[in-house]
């Protein structure tokens, strides 16, 4: 194939994934630029942590635990068992390589550079081979409305292990919240052929970066070029990949399916292909009626060979 | 012996050891409050490392590396490892375990809390019996002039490893700084029977506490009070103890002796004992003459044998 210029909107570990298909599987991995959601930041222990920046950063840059699922490879928790006796606060896991990582983004941030600065700094000594960006140099923070009141999104994730049942969703800060420079130039770059919506949560991955002010005009004006913009199913079977997609959607009263992802992002009028698992043929219809193309492929992305079948699949819409 | 009243003046290592010496001779360990050098203090990849503090609350809770001499045992380096291919800078070591101290005493001190509380919580956390406290909870920064000209002290201390050559020091911020609550209260205290000057360098961890405004004036009232002023010589047969005091007195035009800080301290009327090694012993008359009581007694720290012994002759000026 030729080079293909790319955009993925992704949250953390399964938007990683995707991202790392992409890289696998294009020509110039260059011209690729992951736009990650930041409104899962958060300041803990005085350090600013982007866990989806980080995810996507790490794997891209082949420092990955690829069992754990998140965070470096080999890391050791050194620093965490030592804050416990000092009174510290430890119940986010941060590894003592992952640290690294967000002291030298908080040092970095109280310089005054940007957070889209930053990342473009961390990734280029990491040597990545494409542009991973923040969604927005703005603080956009998730807040999850639960019938235990509103949480702060890691204080839900991780703190709570996503067991307060989701009434709801707010993110304090988008009203106001730019789209970041580099995210801007990669959407209006004359060169974009291809949009992917990576198989992220659809509540707290995906609407925060597609809510940002003229995010959905954008898109737009990529659909009107006639760029296909390309989601993939983060429901399987009605389980989600990871995380608590499917969890939210039940407890939103939703069924948890495919289509009902698909209709989330369609009520905007979002995306032109919707890419769904074979298990979920049965709504292959019922998306075609929603105005979107269908596409049928196997939609785990956890093999090289998964990776460039379901690559192969996207890139057939160009 | 009854309970004694002590405070002891401190730098890092070695002032740690006599500290360790006093908490271990005196029967109310928790009548003990070491006044810490903060002049070495720095911000460094966006902490606030205190590295006095932390080498004497480290060695009275146990946590020190004895090998190694400073930082914490068993410490591991992950974090900084990870950091240089970030871009960041590693020139200091910073330990995994370690770190965590840094990160905790910078989000307290970001929360408002003084430096004064902020020990004092980190100090309970550790069940230290004793009171470790800064000399100052206001900013002092210990400037070394060199003949590679003038260099904040960690970086002529750790990167540059003490190699220029000193020609004086400049305490920046000295003037204005306050003396903290908790060290007046103890130089204040009418039960205090005993004031120490342990062996740490005269010229970077001893001055910028003596230097503080009125900090000569208590020691003055001390010796009304007949409170001994007792100091250890940092100075062996020549030798220092540790660190670079010996190879500061020689670019400064005086032999390394323990006479010469003898007088360092004379010239300012500061102390009523001086404690030397039998060594020597052949300047204990010159010490004498300045008006100062000679104490000799082995001064090395390193054996808990040795730390009574010396803490017995000290007990005797009582």
């Amino acid at each position: 194939m030729s080079e293909t210029t790319v955009i993925a909107l992704s949250g953390g570990v399964g938007g990683a994934k995707m991202a790392q298909a992409i890289v696998e599987n294009i020509e110039a991995p260059e011209t690729l630029t992951v736009i990650c959601n930041t409104a899962d930041d958060f300041e803990h222990l005085g350090l600013h942590i982007s866990p989806d920046l980080d995810s996507v950063m790490y794997r891209l840059g082949s420092l990955h635990d690829e069992e754990r699922g998140w965070g470096r490879r080999n890391e050791t928790w050194h620093c965490l068992e030592a804050l416990g006796p000092l009174g510290g606060e430890t119940w986010f896991q941060l590894g003592d390589k992952d640290l690294a990582t967000h002291i030298e983004r908080t040092r970095l941030l109280r310089t005054g550079a940007t957070l889209s600065a930053v990342t473009a700094r961390l990734c280029s000594s990491l040597g990545l081979g494409c542009s991973v960006v923040p969604m927005s140099d703005d603080s956009v923070r998730t807040q999850v409305n639960t019938d235990s009141g509103p949480l702060d999104f890691q204080h839900y994730f991780v703190r709570e292990r996503c067991q307060p049942a989701v009434t709801g969703f707010q993110f304090r800060g988008i009203e106001t919240a730019a789209i970041s420079p580099p995210c801007i130039q990669a959407l209006e770059s004359e060169a974009l052929e291809l949009a992917v919506l990576c198989p992220s949560n659809p509540y707290v991955s995906m609407d925060p970066i597609l809510g940002l002010t003229t995010f959905e005009d954008h898109l737009s004006a990529l659909r009107q070029r006639e760029v296909p913009v390309v989601a993939i199913s983060p429901i399987i079977g009605g389980s989600a990949l990871k995380g608590p997609a499917a969890k939210m959607m039940t407890e939103l009263g939703l069924e948890s399916t495919a289509l009902n992802v698909a209709k989330h992002y369609s009520a905007r009028s979002l995306i032109t292909h919707f890419l769904i698992d074979p298990v979920d043929r049965n709504q292959q219809a019922a998306i075609a009626d929603l105005g979107i193309e269908p596409i049928i492929c196997p939609a785990r992305l956890n093999t090289k060979p998964a990776r460039t079948h379901i690559m192969e699949a996207i890139l057939e819409t160009l």
